[in-house]
């Protein structure tokens, strides 16, 4: 019968009626509606004789033993925020289900091939992201911050994993999940705006940013609006205009796919009649290469230091949150771009702004690579998320044939 | 014995510990500390001779009969904001006081002479400053307003006022005091950095600003900070940002004391994964010039459509207030000018930021003119309020021979 893409598209149209209302899907991690997400993945992967486990941290595995141990995973996550729309991470999941059906329908493969549904990549109930793919990674250090954590109703982060069989503190068992795993294969959809832009359905992503998200503070002197000339003045605001503008030359000229960002100001006193005293700036810069990245961050800083100086006003940093570039694997990378050249002629490459489980697969070590589909108007985390049905069909089938070339590749090694 | 200035430094301090605290002064208006701030101003005036009255709305009247009914006006306030400065208000009636004290020494003046206590400049109990003044100036047209004002324990305005003898409904008859008003002199701490920059104790006021003031407001497109390329951004805070730094361009292009001030901004989303869909900027402009203050608002009007069009972005303008310059009388700024000159070597002239009872006496047509003090570190309606003692007494000299002056002036007339 061979991979059949509309199926793809039907089922996700099926999961989403089963699971989600008017407000859009409904598939929290570590609720009922998520576990009946998961019971109906296990009745249609069924069929195709793939053995089920879900292992320390919540994660379903489903099994497909090949001529060698070593395995192929394809990964994704059936989970949603609320209110969430009806392609974000299970589009994989049941794409990687047809490919299963295809490589289940045409014998045993060269390698074993696992599909994966990572529990909780969004965090929305506990506001922890990533949660079963960190654990299998073998990169979830923050267990005692986890364990406080608590959801909006004051139920405990473990007592909730406890309810699905999750022992937080064996979490990190999964990890022998990861042995003997060859590749890692994700598609999932843009969340940006750049293949629409490009009026491309697909393309492969080089790898996740590394990202440093820093607090800016400029700090003048308040002063009375009307009684203080302008050369008088110690203007925390000015500090703030000047970086906000500065950003963007910067990214331009550190250049290949750099994004800075102001996302906020908070102005102290903040009222009309007052020199703004203090500027509180949100600032997040991105790279998919370290030294790049540095170089975005240094570049604002002793942009920022030159502002205060000639605006004669303080300028502090204070890091919120940093991580590294995660690059995903060149030869992958060259049969995701072969394999969207040949299903829709012509491929894109282009880095992943948000995270994603692949880049905790990528963190431990195992040669990763992901594949986008355009996202309409780049929405996502909304009911109004949407892609063309042609474009989720072209992403199935050339998931099914990069996971061929994978194949291929690691069963010649 | 003459003129006293040093008696007036004294007199400001015996003022100072009868009405305030260990926080600063506390004779807020329409409150028990105000009159008896009041009862001991009458006690001080009487050896003088001058007949009081409380007109309509409450303010408090001290008249020396001169030759001429004409009447020459020496006005400040004795009421303060809560922990309010030393000097704000009540060194103009302390030194008005003095000089009629020297000018009832020296027997008949050749106009009428008259001293008056605005009641409740400051507006700090109901949020609504220049009371007293502006009935007797005819321009309280909001007295619908003013009956609906609440103080934060609940109490109405017009309930208080009746408390001191004001009906409010009859406080406009306070219009018939400035019948037969020659002139209206006025000595104020500056509150501002000018003459201290300046390094001079005085100043002559040119008059009060007028004022444009204005919430702009730049709407563009939130967008995920990781995910959006530079190229795709709608970023709202980009316009703010331009805007910030264009108006302290056009304030120097427009010149002659323009001041233009964006005192807060507000952005939204204002999280640091987001590009900043809206930024609301409070922005104010002041000038004494009536064109050049029309000249400052299109201009900023310009550059904000200009930004917006640069940017992809849409701009609005709301005006939330505006007044009217109010000059003051060239020849009363003459004499005033030479009044400083005398006591002190050197003059400046100056626009006033903030609005004073002047401009309310000033825009009723009376011939009007202030004199400024220095102020330490511009700094008022606080404790730490304070001018150098030897700058208070050249003040109170300057008052004087501006008096002298301009009852010469309008005695020839």
């Amino acid at each position: 019968m061979g991979l059949s893409p509309e199926r793809t598209v039907a089922e996700l149209r099926e999961l989403h009626e089963l699971t989600g209302d008017d407000n859009g899907s409904q598939r929290v991690a570590w609720t009922e509606t998520w576990e009946r997400a998961r019971e109906w993945l296990r009745e249609k992967v069924d069929a195709t004789g793939a053995r089920e486990e879900i292992d320390e941290a919540g994660n379903q595995w489903f099994t497909l033993p090949g001529e060698s141990e070593q395995a192929l995973l394809i990964g994704g996550h059936i989970d949603s925020v609320p209110n969430g729309g009806w392609l974000d991470g299970c589009l994989n999941i049941l794409a990687g289900v047809e490919v299963l059906r295809r490589i289940a329908e045409e014998g045993t493969p060269p390698l074993t091939v696992r599909l994966v549904n990572w529990a909780d990549e969004e965090g929305a109930r506990f506001g922890r992201s990533l949660v079963g793919s960190s654990a299998a990674a073998g990169s979830m250090s923050d267990q005692d911050e986890l364990r406080e954590r608590r959801d909006a109703d004051g139920i405990a982060l473990p007592d909730a994993l406890a309810e699905h069989g999750v022992d937080l503190a064996r979490a990190l068992g999964a990890r022998r999940r990861l042995e003997g795993a060859a590749a890692y294969l994700e598609l999932h959809i843009e969340q940006g705006p750049v293949l629409e832009s490009l009026d491309l359905p697909l393309g492969v992503v080089l790898g996740t940013f590394g990202v440093e998200r820093h607090q800016v503070t400029f700090r003048g002197q308040a002063a009375h609006a009307g009684s203080t000339p302008m050369d008088k003045r110690r203007d925390a605001l000015a500090g703030a205009a000047k970086l906000e503008l500065e950003i963007r030359e910067i990214a331009k000229r550190v250049g290949e796919g750099a994004v800075c960002t102001m996302g906020g100001v908070v102005t102290r006193p903040g009222i009309v009649t007052s020199v703004v005293e203090t500027a509180e700036c949100l600032l997040d810069q991105r790279h998919l290469d370290a030294g790049r990245l540095a170089e975005l961050l240094g570049s604002a800083q002793e942009a920022s230091r030159r502002f205060a100086e000639e605006e004669g006003i303080e300028v502090e940093w204070q890091k919120i949150w940093s991580i590294e570039p995660i690059p995903f694997d060149d030869r992958l990378i060259e049969l995701a771009d072969e394999s969207i050249r040949e299903v829709a002629g012509a491929s894109h490459r282009l880095p992943s702004g948000p995270l994603h489980d692949a880049a905790e697969v990528a963190r431990a070590g195992i040669p990763t690579v992901m594949v986008f589909v355009q996202s309409l108007r780049g929405l996502s985390h909304t009911k109004l998320e949407d892609t063309k049905e042609e474009h989720l069909e072209l992403s199935v089938q050339a998931l099914d044939r990069l996971t061929t070339k994978a194949l291929g590749l690691f069963a010649e090694q």
